[in-house]
């Protein structure tokens, strides 16, 4: 779920080299038609903002839908500038003779409906009153963000998606797909996902939208672009954090080491807008002690200066709504009747958020459905995060998938 | 950790029936030496509110300590009045008959230095300015805690500890126990504990911290008694809250059961400080959807009508700064050498915020440096919490360890 913030250990280099994707632009799909969304409440039409790697073939059936998690985006591989110092969130899966081969795939990736990096959602301004939506805008669904990329596919001229593919919430619109567009997908690739949050995972998100609203700059919703709830977003960014990692990989890489008191405050640039931590400490003061703490203060910190808290609390509340058993009579088996893609799904020993058994879940009832379907669980002490990682295993078990 | 509230799963019947110890009272303790602290800083002396259960015997020597955990206090047994509709936290262990039979044991508890609940701590005026100490409160740690229950028991005419007693921190506290006053503990019982946390669990701290901090209403520390940052002590709690439970167990009692939107508001009372919903549910509002999150606001909003916020940072400091390896010497083997106590460590197996390993590592230690320890382990899916569950199991273990 941090796949617009590559961690440190990726590889970054993604500049234009063989096997790189190398220079990508984004660019804006607008569909003036209306949408009607789950809620009943109705778009006059809406943008998404998406990158494209590859090329689309003479059939238009080579194309992979890249689906992106919580705090993603639509640039998931290469570089938007020659002094980018990161390449896109799944640089390391995504591009010539990698797993996800662009030599012969056409990746498509846009940023989901009701995000904030270029589509459209709460951030964008409401025809009805020319100010930003807020809260008057839908509350959308995991549903509502698959139909909007069919729209952003048939405009693109794909006629049939290879594979729709992603972890976490990206795992989630994969199913998603194959249920709704059962004659539209070759193959459903989920890693790290859920057909349903358990309670822990829906308690973790509440305590984060409510650290948003109750930050007196939420407003009900009503702030600036770039103004708003900036400590509570960043808040619930570090506590969601804790949860995309691992008790072990956090040992491993910051155990109970210390900071000093100078490096502690170098870390946290004095920002007017949050300083996290006291302004003038105190003897008894509360600054950084270990280096944990450092590194959490310094991700709440990045996470408000590039994401909504607005699209947060929907894009939350979506993920927690997202039940395809409840949403479809009643059982997951019913809710995979019309399914006709091939799945995969991966899931991670240590990922504690959406743990394997609910990543094997999905695949039981997919078989007890009577469909193609195959799970694979890779032991990582990585947590959650591990889809994003480098993992020659990983790769190539997708590798393998996308060419059987 | 939840130990001043004791759960609706608890029995509720303390009235002074046989088997309960009834009706007890609180007293205060007050050192008027000056107690020096481990961070260099003395107190001109202190205050203990501490309770008691049973008698103390002729040879003074039937002495129980109860260590309470982070969000504790003195009562852990009986109640204070006839209309109290809950008793002490740890009721289900402690009583004639019980566990912890104060048929033939002297119970004490205090709430710890450092607390909210009439011991000294942050709010206690500061006889240097009349005022609350605030964040000029020293920097205590679970050894000063310790020896300020040791003057405690002088006072109390107490020679020798049958039992240093406790889980979570007031583990801690008991094994602290027993390597500073080792002629004075016979035994030590510490459950769900660890000798240090690991970086996950600092994290978690870390971000109550922030949330308290960033919360304007903390003011550095400088708030008057009831006031202070309500709205970030509410959000640690609820987060702080979800790492004592367990994913089975949460799943279990709450799993996706909704609420409907009456019933939600009829659980958030319009408390004028903290409201924690939004005033107006909008169509796209944000209000409670799941009995998960209606719980947690509970929990949260409850907290801050009896706990400090100051309090909250001082003993989550303490709690992360407990490292007896890194204090004595680099190795728990070290630390452990002067203990002349017979150790029993009690883990649970769902217990993903001090986990079993962390819990044997702790006797494996002891055996290490050849002292008389055993560990158990128990079966449960309840979580850090529960030791302070209703299990005949743990119950039989108590009894058992203390007769021996």
């Amino acid at each position: 779920m941090n796949d617009a913030a590559p961690d440190d250990d990726l590889p970054s280099a993604a500049i234009a080299e063989p096997g790189e994707v190398g220079l990508v632009e984004p660019r804006d799909f607008t569909s003036p038609e209306p949408f009607a969304c789950d809620d009943g409440s109705v778009l006059p039409g809406f943008t998404l903002r998406y990158e494209t790697y590859g090329r689309l073939n003479p059939a238009r059936d080579n194309a992979v839908l890249i689906c992106h998690a919580l705090s993603g985006d639509h640039h998931c591989a290469g570089i938007h500038s020659l002094s980018d110092k990161k390449p896109g969130w799944w640089n390391n899966l995504i591009g010539p003779g990698k797993a996800v081969d662009t030599n012969h795939l056409f990746v498509v990736c846009a940023n989901v409906l009701g995000g904030c990096q270029g589509s459209t959602g709460p951030l964008s301004p409401d025809p009805a009153t020319g100010r930003p939506y807020g809260l008057a805008f839908p509350a959308i669904t995991i549903r509502d963000m698959v139909r909007s990329q069919k729209r952003l596919l048939d405009h693109l001229g794909v006629k049939k998606l290879r594979c729709a593919l992603g972890g976490s919430m990206g795992g989630m619109q994969a199913l998603q797909w194959a249920i709704e567009y059962p004659d539209f997908c070759d193959k459903i690739l989920a890693m790290a996902t859920t057909a349903r949050e358990g309670a822990q995972a829906i308690a973790f998100n509440e305590v984060g939208r409510q650290a948003i609203m109750q930050d007196p700059g939420w407003n009900q919703g009503d702030y600036p672009k770039g103004g708003g709830p900036r400590v509570g977003l960043a808040i619930a960014r570090m506590m969601a954090h804790i949860t995309y990692l691992s008790d072990a990989s956090m040992d491993r890489k910051f155990g109970r080491r210390e900071v000093r008191a100078a490096l502690a405050r170098a870390t946290d640039p004095a920002n007017p807008d949050l300083q996290l931590t006291p302004a003038s400490p105190s003897p008894a003061g509360f600054d950084v002690q270990f280096e944990v703490q450092s590194y959490l203060r310094y991700q709440g910190q990045s996470f408000i200066n590039r994401f909504d808290a607005n699209t947060y609390l929907y894009i939350t509340r979506a993920i927690d709504r997202f039940d395809l058993a409840a949403n479809y009579g009643g059982s997951l088996e019913q809710a995979f009747a019309p399914v006709k893609a091939r799945t995969l799904v991966v899931g991670f020993t240590s990922d504690w958020l959406f743990p394997p058994e609910q990543n094997r879940s999905i695949v039981l009832a997919l078989q007890r459905a009577g469909k193609h379907a195959s799970y694979a669980e890779l032991a990582t002490d990585l947590g959650h995060d591990s889809f994003l990682l480098e993992s020659p295993e990983l790769y190539a078990l997708v590798r393998a998938f996308l060419a059987s």
